[in-house]
């Protein structure tokens, strides 16, 4: 056959309402629907290709091969990928994040979006943007959001066919500026897939999942009428819920350090002042500073001179997955 | 009549498995069961007479005339004891702590104990144990810990007749030591009565009021084992519930401070080290380290070192609330 590469990028994403827990951790089906909205500026692109000369897959990121338990991960989407096209053959995988590595951000959402698309199209399947959704799931359940553009709901749905994403409004509907503040911590955080197996030993988890569509709800709306304070309030709430889950685990996840904690003070003092911003925290100490675009410059400064505060990357609201190479 | 004066002494309380919320807030009946151990050592000592010259209530509290909102609700307190003894004197009133104001260590528990003591038996009343903790519920529900001695459990009740805490181990059952983080903190908390009003605007209150009796049992056992982990892990966990309620509160409740978090995780790094210690946090910044004796020195040159402590205040188990004079 030939050798078809193909070439796609996506954006990792933030959320509003979050995802934590699987109902199914295998399909990774989510405990409750989620919201976020892309981080554009900041894409992961990746190039794959399908050899008959290889014999096993080869993976890169960021130019180093990967290996181990990520590899393993990899891989099995791979196999997923082979699984819809009838084919067995090795892929070569290289992926790059033009984002810092170890900036702790969320890479996997755009990475597995990114793969999701580029392998799908190198092997020539064309799958609509739901169904890219719901294959992008089985590597990182948010990266079922960093498919569709904008800003995205992912619904729960009732198992596998129904649980993807879908743009709720285009990047231009509301130019929303993400300010992540990124905190010194020498501590490695637990990773996501091994938190998400934690949510339910929290007695709180079961009353954040019951909740969570009157969250979304709110958000939604908050959205739809761009209403800043609505958003800020129901997002910050849902912040604190992601957190009340983690902290109250059996081990507990204290993914704050002192600093996130202290921003978390600043950003909600500055909004009483009239700058119109919120905070959202991911499972990790940054913290990302959601802000209207006039008050974007202003944020800015004033985390980069946050104590504690070692690097502040900026994202507007971003497009979908994209394939830049191989749609023919 | 005759001027008779009773003086009572009554200890600070920490609770391991906390009050936070009221099913009734005017008879405060808490929403959950909670379990404390008496900081002996810290003391309030309150002197009470009841003089016909007066025309109404002085109350002072170190030294300081006591007015506004605070005076009311200690008016509103003796109206009470007048009530109970049929008695419509004005009452004189002079409390004092003997740890620093502003520490931020609640000192309502202790005032309230010591003024429910001394004021009954400065008018002849003589009221057992459970009588004497319902009464100083009325001023400040955790005042109803601080009258029985040593480890002490509040048991909600199904209404005012049995809502009151009683010793569930003597202060020599366990030797345990209270090493109190006061922290930098340029900000006022909100009040705790005025929190335990947020307390049901939280969508997590209702899990962690229904898991309540879980770890009340799983607490009350480890005191009685004196199984020193087990303790650690429910009463950690129990911390982190309340401020997962205040933190999902509407508005929030951030207690916590940057330093309050750093402190967390050290003190779990240093348990994982070996060291018999864990914390625990009620409505403020300070961390309580609860450490076995034989580590408290160390404990305490640790807290001393860290970055943002301002002061370290010891306790020990303490008995309960007692008459000093007027017993006779």
């Amino acid at each position: 056959m030939e050798k078809t590469a193909a070439t796609a990028i996506a954006h990792p994403n933030i959320a509003f309402i979050k995802y934590w827990g699987n109902r199914d951790p295998e399909l990774r089906l989510p405990a409750n629907g989620s919201l976020s909205m892309n981080l554009g500026g900041l894409l992961t692109r990746t190039r794959v290709w399908f050899d008959p000369t290889l014999a096993q897959d080869e993976i890169w990121l960021n130019s180093q091969p990967l290996e181990g338990a990520a590899r393993e991960r990899v891989v099995r989407f791979l196999d997923l990928v082979r699984g819809l096209a009838g084919r067995t053959l090795a892929a070569h995988v290289e992926s790059e994040n033009n984002f810092p590595a170890g900036a702790g951000l969320a890479s996997s959402a755009a990475a597995f979006a990114a793969l999701a698309l580029a392998s799908t199209a190198a092997l020539g399947l064309r799958l609509d943007e739901a169904a890219l959704s719901r294959l992008a799931r089985r590597g990182s359940g948010s990266a079922a959001r960093s498919v569709p553009a904008g800003f995205v709901e992912w619904q729960p749905g009732r198992g596998d066919a129904d649980s993807y994403a879908f743009s709720i409004a285009p990047p231009e509907h509301w130019p929303l500026v993400d300010c992540v503040a990124i905190v010194e911590s020498a501590h490695k955080a637990i990773g996501s897939s091994q938190g998400h197996l934690l949510a339910a030993t929290s007695p709180l988890q079961a009353a954040r999942v019951a909740d969570a569509p009157r969250r979304l709800r709110i958000a939604r709306q908050a959205i739809w009428r761009r209403d800043f304070e609505a958003l800020a309030e129901i997002a910050e709430q849902d912040s604190m819920m992601l957190h009340a889950v983690m902290l109250t685990s059996q081990p507990p996840l204290i993914y704050w350090r002192g600093v996130s904690v202290e921003l978390m003070h600043a950003v909600a003092s500055w909004r009483r002042e009239g700058i119109a911003a919120f905070y959202t925290l991911d499972a990790g100490p940054n913290v990302h500073v959601i802000c209207l675009p006039e008050h974007a410059e202003s944020i800015q400064r004033r985390l980069r001179d946050f104590p504690g505060v070692r690097e502040v990357i900026v994202a507007q609201v971003g497009g979908p997955a994209r394939l830049v190479e191989g749609q023919g």
